[in-house]
């Protein structure tokens, strides 16, 4: 991916609520977002919509933008395909020289135009959805590295792993601690900068995918954040969960689950086990690999009203697991960081 | 893939014992095959070679094949290229009629003058190893169908996972039961004619190629038997294993081993689990999704040189396992199949 320092968001009409990449990028991206597009809300502030987002001006349309070196598309349709209606705003950022990234489905460098217009304005367009060619099987490596590593897993889909892990890596530098982290889906890797799509690469080369990423950065960092993908229990995209934790050779693990999730997310038929039945199934079919133990538990307490009751689910779900946890989203993250690294 | 009724193994220089897909698709597809292609033993037949093969003649070139209606690349090089010194042949057979059979990294339906000549001659260039662009996330239906579902899964990869497969379906068809072979890898897509190669798929989608075949032909036969990849365990290739499990939501498991093996082929510093643990493993892992027993297990004894020290072999397996155990291929499998199902 390009390196950009100064990054416009495209978030038209979905913004903040259905805007998961977007709000992520202004959350937690290293580079600086100059303007959020969203031809709803102009002349507000990302902050005006939700407290936890930055000061930063919403506008119309890339017309309105400021000076920047990249245009970033923060959402999704049903689908994944490209929504014609943004088609000025590509149009104009490649013409003002901006790179694009985008995660669709929908490879905007197979779009003749924007292909065109690239070529002309010497832009490069970033499709994170797209594995590199050049990625393989596992060797069975990663343990080799100098960092620890730490592996992000959930009881589900969407409980947050993405952003537990991104907050335990503040949260872990803010404590001293040099942590990087390792992205595995396209949110992530628009956050990061750089990664691979782990859940689009060929099946064969899901750890692969994981280990060239862990090489690359192992030694440069004391630990390592990987984001988890999926769940093991998952009818759909356990493949995914198991090739992470394989090729991760993670030597510590955080349980992730959301508060009030009983059944998996879209497949409600499938109850979600026991805290104790997950970590017996982490542990168990990393051994073989890597040993590696659940050390901590990240709750997502977001649908829970108060604070009071949300440190109470903490709690809770702490005990189950018999190991120390945190909302790290909700709550200060550094005495579970002291605690557990 | 095409029905092909005749067909033309190819297997130049590598017939029998470096011609896996050459020798399996002779042992057990449904179609013909009229001939093998060895410019090293023209002449002679397959079963001259190995005594557990057909008498198919084996011939220098296309040119020399009689009728077919399709040719099968039977071999593949390190890398899974196209190798030059075939392309006379697959000429030939495109100029004759002959629909073309693939399984190799280079879709011979990128080739222009084998594309151009196919479009010429009403051929079909099947490349099996590319999957079609319907496969999506899997929806956990697969347990809905009427047949009993049943897995091999292996303790490592090249156990002879698909070989027992294969045995076990046709010993339950001699024993009256109405089974059939779902397969996973592009060998076996040959042998059946049809099938997604599961290890070559969208990592989101392991477990939905494989439900994909299990809905499709879940109602027509009493038994589907799902060839297995990899291993639960294994550093590279666990991610495909268990999207398999997930997507196949079997109702039986047969562990397959082989008698010499006690390391990761190709990875030799991950020593296997004891049997019980693999057991643990599979059972523990499916149960979340689809409830299943591990009830025998295949023990490939083809380097253990005594029929005698093979029956004895597989004694001690099944007495681990604690359930009955056979190798199919050395040993009558009557037996095992009533005790089984």
């Amino acid at each position: 991916m390009s390196d950009p320092q100064r990054v416009v968001v495209l978030a038209h009409e979905k913004f903040p609520d259905r805007a998961k990449t977007a709000t992520g990028v202004l959350k937690y991206a290293d580079y600086d977002v100059v303007a959020v597009l969203d031809r709803d809300n102009p002349g507000t502030s990302a902050s005006d919509h939700r407290r936890d987002l930055p000061d930063v001006p919403i506008v119309s349309s890339m017309a309105d933008a400021p000076d920047a070196d990249a245009l970033l598309v923060g959402i999704a349709p049903i689908g994944g395909g490209f929504d014609e209606t943004w088609r000025d705003d590509v149009r104009t950022a490649l013409e003002r020289g901006c790179d694009i990234i985008a995660g669709l489905h929908y490879f905007l460098n197979d779009d003749e135009e924007f292909a065109a217009l690239a070529d002309e304005y010497g832009c490069d367009i970033n499709d994170v959805r797209k594995p590199h060619d050049d990625i393989g099987v596992a060797q069975g490596k990663s343990a080799d590295v100098d960092a620890e590593v730490v592996l992000t897993v959930g009881t589900d889909c969407s409980v947050g792993k993405m952003t537990a892990t991104l907050e335990l890596v503040e949260a872990a530098r803010e404590q001293g601690i040099d942590a990087s982290f390792i992205p595995t889906g396209q949110t992530g890797i628009m956050i990061a900068g750089w990664g691979n799509p782990v859940d689009r690469v060929v099946s064969d080369f899901t750890a692969g995918s994981v280990e060239e990423m862990i090489l690359e950065k192992g030694d440069e960092y004391d630990v390592l954040f990987v984001e988890g993908q999926g769940s093991i229990t998952h009818p759909a995209y356990s493949a995914v969960t198991c090739g992470i934790l394989h090729g991760a050779m993670a030597d510590k693990l955080i349980l992730c689950h959301e508060s009030s999730r009983d059944a998996i997310h879209g497949y409600e038929d499938f109850a979600l086990p026991e805290l104790s039945e997950y970590i017996s199934l982490y542990e168990n079919l990393a051994a073989p690999v890597h040993e590696t133990e659940v050390v901590g538990g990240a709750l997502n307490t977001s649908k829970v009203e108060t604070d009071e009751e949300a440190a109470a689910a903490v709690e809770a779900f702490a005990d189950e697991l018999g190991a120390p946890a945190v909302d790290p989203v909700r709550f200060d993250t550094a005495a579970f960081i002291d605690e557990v690294f």
